[in-house]
């Protein structure tokens, strides 16, 4: 067993090593995880939540660098959440990437943290919630968490962060036709990244054009900003659209139903997992054997194997 | 409510409207099907159920219809189950095999029926196994289960049937990259479809190569049978290695290993199921309402809420 406490205040020191066990603890689901979420859930709420979500070659990585450098000015301490698979951290990236972000491995301000990509989206999405509040209550200033825009992830990352910023790049017109059917309900802040290629301009206004013939969403206006990680292009000006988005979310009662959304499914798992786990032990592999051979011998039904199982 | 006494008497009359209304209630899971299920269980196990499985194009569906064409010649009542969504019977094929199930249609001796596509695969194979139940039950001599063969399906039609037949067709390299991938683990049998096109001699030795280099299954020797529902190549003894695999299966316990197997899935489902609705019913929506607000106001935990649902 792993002394929470002593791992909490070394975290709370801010040793990496320290920070980087709870966090393993958490992502597996090992046995300390409950203490740890009972002694620092008090402590959440404070960190600046920002997610990125985007298609593979969308440059979310190299613009989630860009931000922390900014951040980095004004904010003591940033962490970077990645979800996304083929992400740099995670080896899946071009050289260049990985060497951009090797300057903000060396800033001692800046926590980088690769989450193994866990079976259900579901599943890693509460797992990526947790780790951000852990990360949020040991007192990093920015989370940002960097997740790859593939099926029900951009859903989920609705669940973990204040601000959803939604990527795109001049000319990907395929992605706009994914961001039209659906996933732009997600957005908070849309993105046309890489905008010092040929095409930004109509990417936004195509963007500006979608956003005004759907339906209104909330009061929110979804900005859309054009960035350029290469030439610094759009990131201070993300980053106060991202400030604008958060200050609306709070005013608006949007940040407390957003997080009660999520919290609603965390417990709701939470409870379902509970009782599926009394269950097994109290119905045990040779109780299930037994009537998995009656049932197989006809001498009992399906259903009244259930009836059996819980009348035990 | 429906009299369930009443709808058995009628379908095991053979009374048509009756057997399709006591699958609706099986498939839509109405309150009525646990009770359907309690007093026809104890008539199972007496049917021949055959699955074919394969990709879209493959012809599976005018494959079943000449199968049936030949069992009815033995048996009395075949029934014919259709998981396929892009099957013919539920109106996504070529006007061709339209028409010739429809000669089966008109055969008072063969039932088809086909089953809505249900959000999880795991709940469609459930529900299939229920519905071959129910007509395994009702004296169905034969029933034969058609489905697609794409993703988690194959998987799931061995939990299903007594014997799967995984079709190919000549030529097609993609289906048999698929088959080397896994699928092949699930074959009891091996057909190559539309066995007059060119090339059918070479998917078969194809097959058969990989099948010796493959780790042996079990004490089963996996067959290779070309057929031509065109022309009636090869059905006969595509009945005939079907057969064998039963026999086999009977003799060296893995019908009774499967069944078992099967069944165990099926409990454990409808046990969790069961324990999940109790607990819907035991908690409710006010509560959980105020537990999720305790949480988002940080007076409570995640963990702690969990308690404190479970405790009252």
């Amino acid at each position: 067993m792993t002394d929470v406490g002593t791992l909490l205040a070394g975290a709370r020191q801010g040793r990496i090593a320290y920070i980087a066990r709870l966090l393993s603890i958490i992502e597996n689901e090992e046995p300390e995880a409950a203490d740890i979420i009972r002694l620092t859930y008090a402590q959440t709420g404070r960190a600046i939540v920002v997610g990125f979500t985007g298609p593979p070659g969308s440059g979310k990585s190299t613009l989630v660098s860009a931000i922390t450098a900014l951040y980095r000015r004004t904010a003591a301490r940033v962490a970077v959440v990645a979800v996304d698979p083929s992400s740099p951290y995670t080896g899946g990236a071009i050289l260049g990437d990985r060497i951009r972000m090797r300057e903000r491995y060396l800033d001692t301000g800046v926590f980088i943290r690769s989450m193994a990509n866990r079976g259900t989206s579901g599943g890693l999405a509460r797992a990526t919630r947790r780790v951000v509040g852990i990360l949020d209550a040991l007192g990093f200033d920015v989370v940002l968490v960097e997740t790859v825009g593939v099926g029900q992830q951009e859903i989920d990352v609705s669940r973990v962060v204040d601000t959803v910023c939604l990527l795109t790049i001049p000319g990907a017109g395929d992605d706009i036709q994914a961001i039209k059917a659906g996933i732009m309900e997600i957005a908070d802040v849309l993105v046309v990244n890489k905008a010092d290629r040929p095409g930004a301009d109509e990417t936004a206004r195509d963007l500006i054009q979608m956003l005004t013939l759907g339906s209104p969403r909330l009061a929110w206006r979804t900005p859309v900003v054009k960035t350029s990680a290469e030439d610094g292009t759009g990131i201070e000006e993300l980053i106060a659209a991202i400030d604008k988005h958060r200050a609306w979310a709070e005013e608006s009662g949007e940040a407390r139903r957003r997080n009660a959304d999520a919290m609603r499914h965390d417990i709701q798992a939470l409870l379902q997992e509970r009782v599926l786990q009394d269950l097994a032990t109290r119905v045990g592999k040779q109780k299930l054997d037994d009537v998995v051979l009656r049932v197989v011998d006809k001498t009992l039904d399906p259903y009244g194997a259930v009836d059996a199982l819980l009348r035990d």
